[in-house]
């Protein structure tokens, strides 16, 4: 189907740094008559990596080419290695995954319900059934996947992460946004939506391992309670960073005051991390990220 | 003079936007096989123009062009009204003018001193003789400039300004940077050195206008502290933002304090302001500024 | 009525210093076997005047004092001028206004709704019906006050600030919010809530008048992005200061993405200053407040 | 010596909580005609633990007190366990110890000469004599220890350590600040100078162990790069925290920027903590702080 003329696209390529990328891209482009609303691009002159991204429009009386064939017409004019995307600027689905805390999750819901979300939640996964009341407040569907069986015995990974699939599936959800889900996803998981799951868990300096964070938090004195967003892959908890922020604590903090800020730092780091994503601003590249902020 | 075979270029170019800008900026840089090392570039949909900036270096084998037939070449290829500029990164020389508070100064003379300023202080001038033993003791010239005679009448602002001139131009400095320099300059003075003087002031939410401003900040309970950088114009105070930043205060502060705040951030934001000003990042567009960081 | 054993106050006390203060209110509260779970106390040097907060349990055994009672004790052994409060911490009732914009009343919502807001929301009022689905939401009653009579001709300011006042004070709400809140209230109508209303509103370096501030700010090509929340007083905008904090923007920020930066640190600035309020955290003492975080 | 009637005197007492602490000393400092001119106290509820600092001032026509005799008296009223300290507010005396990077010793020299630091450097020293020049353009003398002998043998760390407590010893040095001070220390040596050494490294999340952190934290594509300024105890890099803050950067930072970066928040974060130690605004307990800001 050919985009209609209002509609905006979004070109995302990346590949190997070359003389004239740019030149090929916009050459590209150019021929179709379409005008570069916005673009960013940057050369990891370490890795000699480029990346680019623009939001593109038909100019006044040119028809709008295809995405599948401008794709494969930039492909043509650039290194094999290139990565291609031509995707429309539009809210895409997405399915929220939580546990029992409610912040992170509330805070998507209600920028989604406010408009204030360039994306649009589908559907919301918990293994437990505290949250049901928050999400059919905004009116959307709540599915609740437990991880043992009505006999209390816990299912196979492979079984819950299958029905986990069939959900976010099921609403072909474009990204997954783990919103404190407190299951470990397996390998095998991750890699059914490749750089399509996004993770938000806190950050100390110094960095605390074992439980009750915020009471070793607390107890260590520290000065700043942090939060880190990342896309998840194999390696839980340490795949690439999408942002990353901290709130001020001291002395006076309790460690419930210390985990309400966590929480703060925690909903807003995740927020800005899920508009990047969804907004298609960021691009992988081994353990970093690139981010068309 | 030719660059020689080791030395960086840095190309900017503004415009109003057109079809294939980069396109032919990139056409006239690969027919020299100059490699772009880091190139930055953004379009302003709002008033429909281009900047870009990009570090250029010849490739293996390459010869040089000559920077002023490089410029010369992008004009030809951009449209009419394109301002291109092509030089060489080095560390730029610059004056600082001064009065009689010594931490902006200092700041910048720390930061030379270390190796952390892209750029090099050739003199700092004052209409004080109070910061000379600070100026002295890295080594620099300080050019006393009072703005009265033996006398104690005070000079004309022309004839005051003619001799700061004089410094600059003395020491052929690329760009000056007011450091705390409580003299308000003419629009005469300011045209001379158009988009190359740099100045800092404080600034409060809400802003106060009149005498003590850090008292009625604390009068007033503020609970942040401001500081703007900015390229001086005509409208003293009001020129282009380059940086700002806040330090967070409370009410424990007393006036003095929230005056070492300020002085903090005053020295922060302008050390920042200035880097950015000397590597050649800061575009300016009307009133606003495209920094490339 | 006694407080029961479990129950925790809050001790307020603000007067001109003197010798021995803390000395006589904590000879108080010992005598009555308080223990102080948390204090707070500051002395402004430069205006003379002494802030306490605690909060008091009984020790084990104890039993609890009257709060009248406590008071009154303290009024005895302080200065004549001195205000004193003993106040159950508890979760006190709030009415929050808005006008259309939903990001500052829905994160109060949010907050009140995952158990985040050290009070609790007892009912919405607004002069459009813009918000009624959010609220209805969250299971909370919503008032539409139109300032408009059904025909269209505007309500005269007293007879529309008398509705309002009689929604507040038929839910007893301690704090008034003003989240967003687009109608100047009179000086009469902030004399009856004296101390207890509570306005956001965004801040900018430098300050713009006028309409359409998020285009001034973008044509201005301002670095930072501020809210003020503060106490309302006769005059609008102007009042104590509890809370302010900026977000950083850059170039590439449209009018409308600085549009979202501001509701983002207003929302965040608003709950800090809420849960401040609530928590009678907050002394007001001329112009200034004292905050003790 | 008895304090002279215009000197201001700093009182710190910790202890066990226990009814009526404040009562106690605030009789003795009432008995004395002390006025107290800023206070702050504190309980841990957490670990029952009491903390308080004053600084106070005779009234007028009161003779001051002898430290150590009002020292004595608190203690007599205080809880056995009690750490009672008076001390005079005046610029105390440290010795600064530097490697080979200039940015922490520079910033702290400079606000030693500016007068924005409540001490006063009274000797560098340097394993190194690389920082001589930048110490001596201060007017302040220079110490080089290298920890090997001429023939390039490496000095046994007690001998290294001897010199070093000469240095500091013969300057009465009150506080030992580690500027980028690469030598490991000694628990012996640690033990002489308890809670006096304060100490600076880089922070990050996730934390990095290893060599060429910023290298590393390049690759990982952090997004903050933090510091922690620490009390020196017997384990190195992790004792009780004073201070701690970030710096946002991004993808487009280099090793070599992220490490300014890094440079900048360390002297920032430094010169925070020590202006807090020099003001005895510090307290320690187990391993957090109480920093009464």
């Amino acid at each position: 189907m050919a985009a209609s003329n209002s509609a905006r696209e979004i070109v995302l390529v990346d590949c190997p740094d070359d003389v004239g990328l740019i030149h090929r891209i916009t050459g590209v482009l150019g021929a179709h008559r379409l005008n570069i609303e916005s673009n960013h691009e940057f050369v990891d002159t370490d890795a000699r990596y480029f990346f680019f991204r623009a939001e593109v429009m038909p100019a006044a009386g040119a028809a709008a080419p295809e995405s599948g064939a401008l794709a494969a017409e930039l492909v043509r004019v650039l290194p094999k290695a290139a990565r291609v995307r031509v995707t429309r600027a539009e809210r895409r689905p997405i399915v929220v995954c939580a546990t029992r805390e409610p912040h992170c999750l509330g805070e998507l819901l209600l920028l989604d319900a406010v408009g204030d979300l360039p994306g649009r939640i589908v559907a919301v996964v918990s293994n437990h059934d505290t949250l049901r009341g928050l999400v059919e407040r905004f009116g959307l569907p709540f599915h609740h996947l437990p991880h043992h069986d009505p006999e209390g015995r816990d299912l196979p990974r492979a079984a819950h992460e299958e029905a986990l699939a069939g959900v976010i599936d099921g609403y072909a959800a474009e990204y997954v946004v783990l919103a404190r889900y407190m299951r470990v996803l397996s390998a095998d998981f991750v890699g059914r939506y490749p750089d399509r799951i996004v993770n938000i868990h806190h950050s100390f300096l110094p960095a605390f391992a074992g439980a009750s964070p915020y009471r070793q938090a607390f107890v260590r004195g520290v000065k700043v309670i942090g939060a880190t967003a990342h896309v998840v892959t194999a390696e839980l908890d340490d795949g690439p960073i999408i942002a990353q922020d901290v709130i001020h604590v001291d002395h006076t903090f309790t460690p419930e005051r210390m985990a309400q800020a966590g929480r703060d730092v925690e909903k807003l780091v995740l927020a800005k991390a899920v508009r990047l994503v969804l907004e298609e601003r960021v691009f992988l590249h081994g353990r970093r990220t690139v981010v068309f902020g």
